[in-house]
């Protein structure tokens, strides 16, 4: 099916009704907002097979993975839906006044920023997509969204909008509270970016895509928010305490990380980096071994196909850099071929294309002489989303540099596990430095992705009857609350 | 006193010896860095009348003035201190390990960014420059900060400067945890801005020079944060049914608030609204006669005044625009002279002059015909830091676009209330949507303003020796934290 690009007189009365329904959607309960995304997770299930056939063939993802993705969108949706209701993220912090000091009460709490545009990922055309955690975020905190739909997921993108709208209307929400926008060019994510009623975007996707969108936004005569996740190449330190016992198992974690999903996880892991010896000699025999074995996956989209295909020639041709393994069957079309190559710390170094992500199941495995140049691959890197290490307490111990200077690159840092796997909790952090993302002070999974979309309002002088109920002396919501410095659930 | 320009070799050394200090003092104890910031209120304090003096010949602000902002500034020192040892900032959060789910153990909370470049105010020598409340912010966050000092008060700045580094060396902390920067022309600040061992900028000033920090950050290979305050016109909307009873209190109110500090405040009120009438005619001619007695008062510096003399000037010439009243002692050199003037809503919304600010003791006041032109005017402002409402509550209750759209536009909403008076609490919002501030989700007043500064990091499966004491299981910080979605301060 093929879908009209938007026009741009038709996305200024989107972002028209969007403004509209503003008005009104601000002004709901938290409770109202919750059941909205309670309701459009019942709507994805009843969606069905549908849904799920669909993205099969849009995606060329398995079955099997999309039922789990739905499951984990709906997951999302209630979970940021139990975080509205708690409204912790409202941050509400009361100083009553004081008036020998001639200091007024002032009352601050979290207000919505405004319409947001999301751009979807399509290697997540449910979790990071239309009803994704930019949409539900973007709900929960009481702002219209409006999608711009993966072109390769069009058809998917349609069906889970519809359900976004069956949910609006049986909440009895204006319509306007969610549109949804075709465009294969990127005049239609220009539009949107650049509209008056947009007030922030969210984007998960490419490098090229988000800085474009970034520097749309800061151009435009009031600039607005983007959060845009863009790539990461999520590098693993092997230390040497750690590969001295487990080479083999850490070469299994890693062999399952890479090849994950075709590869196709923003947090797959790009680089693998260990100081050398018999002990790395054999973890490189190991994961090129799996790697021989591994069986080529169909990729997200023939765009996808060929970009891996290409970037990965690319660096397999590079000056130094040796090719350890590849999977042994020959791809079909559109096919990713898991690979491993390997290079110096120097030839690293020299040669900045080796520092780029290859989207797909691709990893380079960096051999350093010492210490000493295992810092230097961290120093020359740029910002990530997440780092691992493979470290035992005592590696920990005996590289406080290589440690500090890893923890400064990215979001998340892990010790002994793999990137892959993004557990949706208030604690994850999923946004670092640039360019993993637009701003390292946000993220864009668990609750507090919220805070992306809120600005604090402070009232001052205002009697009670007319503050919100949040600011409210009785605490009607029941909420933690910080007043007059000490953080508390009780009423004034 | 003249200083000479920083040189670009001087601040590439100046960075790297920043970024040094980073790397020790982000590893700093909450106690140590509120050591550090209670140490600096100490010595602004032993910098005694010298300080004092060389403010007054620098600014012009009478001795009081400066007495009461230095005060102000060492209460900024000490709050912030206090905030930052009680750690609510470093929201905290635990999400433990579920291994039947294969979830792993998160644990998430914020670390300082890197080193902040401080643009500090002219009209506020102390508490929004040298020591004010960008450095003790990024101070608490754990974050070194290179100030360049405002050309208008160097002398000031160089006082305060070594009030900072004999606190620092008293605290046996690296001299690179400040540092202080000469510059008279926009090389400095570029250079500053551009260095790519600075990571965030906080400036407050004018349009042109926090946009041109903006733009510079946005273009670098890696953006990076910036926080400006730039202009604000504040305006006031007198609601009938208030007007109707109190013209006269609320045009004494008006007064006081224009004129305060010959109208060198962010939050002047540049822009009063009112709807025509008896009611009106009274309040213009109570706040002319009071305008017509003032007496013009030095301003900060020739700059400023000459460009007070200007823009007044070509408000005044507008087409529609009335002189209401001018203070009717002439003015000396350098002096600002109080002036009300009034225009009808039409001249407003044709003339956009007048939508902008005249920084000094300047108030325009617009007639409305009705509701309706009255909600035009807001919805042709831009964003501001604060909106004020002269109303009853029967007012509020039958201006609801009114009410809500003045909201909209301002970080801090104040009823019956003036703008000028920016009370240093928790619950204080300075910053508002563009062009008010940069990003209307940050303050730069208040201990939240500490949040500009910091990014959250997430731990994942760490062994709680190797956590930082923060997230460790024993909550030896005795920390709020929200542990598996529960917020305690219990252990786990």
């Amino acid at each position: 099916m093929k879908f009209q690009d938007a026009t741009s007189a038709e996305i200024d009365s989107i972002m028209n009704a969007a403004w509209q329904a503003f008005m009104m959607y601000r002004q709901t309960t938290l409770q109202q907002r919750a059941n909205l995304m309670r309701q459009i997770a019942k709507e994805m299930e009843a969606a069905g097979d549908e849904l799920i056939q669909t993205a099969m063939r849009e995606t060329n993802l398995p079955e099997a993975r999309l039922r789990n993705e739905r499951a984990r969108t709906m997951f999302q949706l209630t979970s940021y839906a139990d975080a509205c209701e708690a409204g912790h993220w409202l941050e509400v912090r009361i100083d009553t006044a004081v008036p020998d000091k001639g200091d007024p009460d002032l009352r601050k709490w979290q207000v919505p920023i405004g319409p947001v545009v999301v751009f979807g990922a399509s290697n997540f055309p449910f979790a990071y997509s239309t009803a994704g955690g930019d949409t539900a975020s973007a709900l929960a905190a009481g702002c219209p969204v409006i999608v711009k739909a993966h072109p390769a997921h069009a058809e998917t993108s349609e069906i889970v909008a519809k359900a976004i709208a069956r949910a609006i209307a049986k909440e009895k929400l204006p319509a306007g509270v969610f549109a949804h926008v075709h465009g294969a060019g990127f005049e239609t994510g220009k539009a949107l970016v650049t509209h008056p009623h947009t007030r922030a975007v969210g984007f998960t996707g490419s490098y090229g895509g988000g800085k474009a969108l970034f520097d749309w936004a800061n151009q435009r005569k009031q600039p607005i928010p983007v959060f845009a996740e863009m790539g990461s190449i999520n590098p693993i330190f092997l230390l040497p305490g750690k590969l001295a016992v487990s080479a083999k198992e850490v070469a299994a974690q890693c062999f399952g990380s890479i090849t994950l999903g075709v590869g196709q996880f923003c947090t797959n892991p790009g680089l693998i980096v260990g100081i050398e010896g018999k002990d790395l000699d054999l973890f490189i025999e190991e994961l090129g071994t799996a790697i021989s074995k591994a069986v080529p996956g169909t990729m997200l989209h023939p765009g996808i196909a060929k970009a891996y295909t290409e970037k990965r020639a690319a660096a397999l041709a590079g000056a130094d850099v040796a090719t350890v393994a590849v999977a042994g069957t020959e791809p079909q079309v559109n096919q990713g071929r898991p690979t491993v190559a390997s290079a110096t710390a120097e030839a690293f170094f020299r040669n900045p294309l080796l520092h780029q992500e290859v989207f797909g199941p691709y990893s380079l495995v960096i051999q350093c002489k010492n210490k000493g140049d295992m810092l230097g691959v961290v120093r020359h890197l740029e910002g990530q989303l997440t780092t691992s290490l493979m470290a035992t307490d005592q590696d920990i111990a005996d590289h406080p540099e290589v440690v500090a200077a890893a923890q400064d690159i990215c979001g998340r840092f892990i010790l002994n596990g793999v990137p892959t796997g993004v557990r949706v909790a208030l604690s994850m952090q999923h946004g670092g430095p640039f360019p993993a993302t637009t701003d390292s002070r946000f993220t864009s999974v668990g609750a507090d992705g919220i805070k992306r979309w809120v600005r604090p309002l402070s009232y001052q002088g205002w009697p009670d009857a007319l503050l919100p109920d949040a600011l409210k002396n009785g605490n009607p919501l029941h909420l933690w609350r910080t007043i007059n410095d000490k953080l508390t659930n009780d009423l004034i």
